[in-house]
């Protein structure tokens, strides 16, 4: 699958990282001669994040190819993405060149802020191809895709649209009607245009406005957006209570809104300077790391409790396969990439993700002998862990792709013996985890018997891995291993 | 120390909740008869979530009085935070009341979302008492606080504001100017307003509009806000170029907002009905746990890259104190309350946060013999575990506040043998883990001998423990400890 995108400002190249690390191939064109600086640069943190946010690996890297054209950019292209500056005109041309290249069949997407389709398909050869697909800085990261159509855009591109963004694990929220700026830049720019009014009548500085944000709504908006947190506001008595309330102060002179300051050049070098304090010596590179740990941190954070953007991942990710084919006979129960929240003070991976990730491990494994969600609500049982022993053999570095081979030592009776090789990108041993677990009723929380078909399925497991040799390192001392 | 808190509603009991868990008694008045059932749900909701923030116990929780009266409520009260309805006549004459009993230095502070604190002190007895402390729901989980002063406030009492709300955890933000709204109010009404136009249009509906929140903007202010986004999407040209492209669109009509659409009975229910499909079958209940957790996990992730939030947590954490001493001769390493994010699908702390914890109990005793954050960069050295046996002795349930006691068993040359107890609420053992550790230069990376310092305050430890017995479970064979 290639994808073509034209223009490789900040946006383009977030638009070629996500394409890339979901498997695709991309090819991007813009005059610019620093456009190849700036993929590459966006690349580079986009390995370091998105991976990072799923516990399955991406698929295998597409290939990146740095066009000299639009028509090499687009030619056999599925997916062709137009971020070039928003100027009508410049738009227009560069649809009707790359419609002269294009398969028919290609969606053509723009990431206009602005304009609405129908601007941008007017006078179009084939203007029923055109789309607006409007994404977000830092396109790699944030899901949100806003899909804009006109009355005359093909349905049948709308849906594929909607299926690839799905693909490569996209939020596409696809517009009931076509408006200037669309859902999202509405919103933004009620709040820039009542920031700026903060700012000009020294109410307040850059950095207390962006506080104001930060501390409460930000955290809110995060996870429930606007109206779900009225709903919350009026409690027991609904959001008609709440909504009622709100009513008044709707036609109290709250915000300036009425007029919009004039972005003069001393207004502007007054926003200027107050950044520059607010953000105090910390360079766009420092900035954009700290805000991509974050925005990793904040979405893996709503992955547990599956709101908004964490939601989008999960999905994803169920989608992901996980290879448990294996050469040996041993049993991959788990591949993963080594997010950078794992990495410790000393520069490696924290002890404890070794034990998270052997835990991963025993319950993939469990699932396998099918100790599965259903065993658990149905049959009342599970495994518990009494008794860990962890070799440290070597280190584990960001980013690696890490694998565990899993081997039973024993499992007749209540007991199960368990023992994990976990092993780094390039295949060498990095652990070991040797595992003693005891089935338990989770209604007397006391030790019991598994059920019958979980016993057969965990010695159809012995059986095949009978003739592996019993691992070194199991069973030893701890003191004495050393 | 003493609050009283007069009003009980969801940000009166808010407040209730905040002052408790931070180790003040609070006092609370309210003449509604549910207000104690609104204050317990609160509570408990608190009690649930505030600890799970922070990786120290927070102190020891206050003493709640359920008042018959605002006297009662305020008398003796060091802080006195009025949370009654927006009314300004109900306001004064609650505030008349609390000066009537409260002491001359108290710090009196309003809730109030829309009164500047010039109409609250107008015909007060003692104006200069009178604050807005502004919070945000839910209380005892975001920080933000907007403090608001008029030309006659007291500048002690807004200094001593300051630095009781910073002892509760909160982020006091002192606004320069008392305006209607304040700063955050008035930011939350622009994009309300413009919210509304999209629903009474037809271009959204409130899912949707939620969905442009959440997916994209909603995660960057949690963690930057207005501002320092526009400073990052100037990139390397500065948000002096960024400002100067966003010019011209302000006079473009993207906003509704000079005008405002009327809440009308049937607008109202449009918003109400699209709202309850949105939530679905989900309970207030359902959705405030929700909403906790997923804070809890947004604000926890921010502290690991110290941003926003997760820096007033983590700079609040710094100034609790671990208990370091003990009744044995034992070291304790670790005090902390266990999350509802470290509870897995076996209802129990998961097996991977026993090593985490084990790990952070390390870390603690390193500290103590000198391996610290100024010994790995000064001298390049620190330890690496080389291996790890743990046994699990019992379950952990969600909010015990567990405790590691760290033996050392040998400590010579490049190698370090602890042994931690890990003891559950009522101090009874749930794990030992035992580590071998060797010494490593971060340089190398190869084992190499720690400076003699820290072998001597490593002996220290070694000769105050002598006569303690060695640990039953220390150095068996995994597979013969059963």
């Amino acid at each position: 699958m290639k994808a073509g995108v034209v223009g490789g400002g900040v946006i383009g190249a977030g638009w070629t990282a996500r394409f890339l690390l979901n498997g695709w191939d991309v090819s991007v064109f813009d005059p610019n001669p620093n456009m190849e600086t700036t993929v590459l640069r966006t690349l580079k943190n986009a390995r370091r994040c998105l991976p990072s946010l799923y516990d399955k690996t991406l698929p295998v890297e597409g290939k990146l190819y740095i066009s000299n054209s639009v028509s090499e950019a687009v030619e056999n292209a599925v997916w062709i993405q137009e971020s070039v500056p928003e100027r009508l005109d410049l738009k227009k041309t560069v649809f009707s060149d790359i419609q002269n290249f294009a398969l028919r069949t290609a969606i053509i997407a723009s990431s206009t802020s602005g304009f609405k389709p129908s601007q941008l398909q007017e006078g179009a050869q084939f203007p029923d191809q055109i789309l607006v697909c409007h994404p977000f800085n830092p396109v790699y990261l944030l899901p949100l895709v806003e899909i804009v159509k006109s009355d005359i855009s093909s349905s049948a591109v709308v849906a594929s649209a909607v299926d690839i963004l799905e693909q490569i694990g996209m939020k596409p929220l696809l517009l009931r009607k076509e408006i200037d700026g669309h859902i999202a830049d509405r919103l933004i720019e009620a709040l820039w245009r009542e920031a700026l009014w903060l700012i000009h009548d020294d109410v307040a500085t850059t950095e207390e406005v962006d506080d104001a944000m930060k501390f409460a709504m930000g955290i809110r908006y995060a996870l429930m957006g606007i109206f779900e947190h009225y709903r919350l506001a009026g409690g027991e008595d609904g959001i008609r209570h709440a909504l009622e309330q709100f009513g008044p102060c709707l036609h109290w002179p709250w915000t300036k809104l009425v007029d919009v300051p004039d972005l003069t050049h001393s207004f502007i070098e007054k926003i200027a300077q107050q950044s520059d304090i607010q953000s105090k010596d910390l360079t766009i590179q420092d900035l954009e790391r700290s805000r991509d740990d974050t925005i990793v941190g904040i979405i893996r954070a709503m992955k547990k409790t599956s709101r908004g953007a964490g939601a989008t991942v999960k999905n994803h990710e169920e989608k992901l396969k996980l290879k448990t084919s294996s050469s040996s006979r041993l049993i991959q129960t788990v591949e993963r990439q080594v997010p950078s929240s794992w990495i410790d003070y000393n520069g490696h991976m924290n002890e404890a993700r070794y034990l998270e990730t052997f835990s991963q491990a025993t319950d993939a494994f469990m699932e396998l002998i099918g100790v599965d969600a259903d065993y658990l609500v149905e049959k009342n049982g599970s495994y518990f862990t009494v008794e860990t022993h962890i070799r440290h053999l070597d280190e584990v570095n960001e980013g690696e792709i890490i694998a565990v081979e899993t081997q039973v030592l024993a499992g007749e009776g209540k007991r199960m013996h368990l023992f994990h090789f976990l092993k780094g990108t390039d295949g060498r041993l990095v652990a070991t985890g040797e595992h003693m677990l005891i089935h338990v009723s989770l209604k007397t929380r006391a030790s019991s018997l598994p059920e019958p078909e979980v016993l057969e399925k965990l010695s159809g497991y012995l059986n095949l891995q009978v003739t592996c040799k019993h691992p070194e390192g199991a069973g030893k001392v701890v003191y004495n291993s050393l």
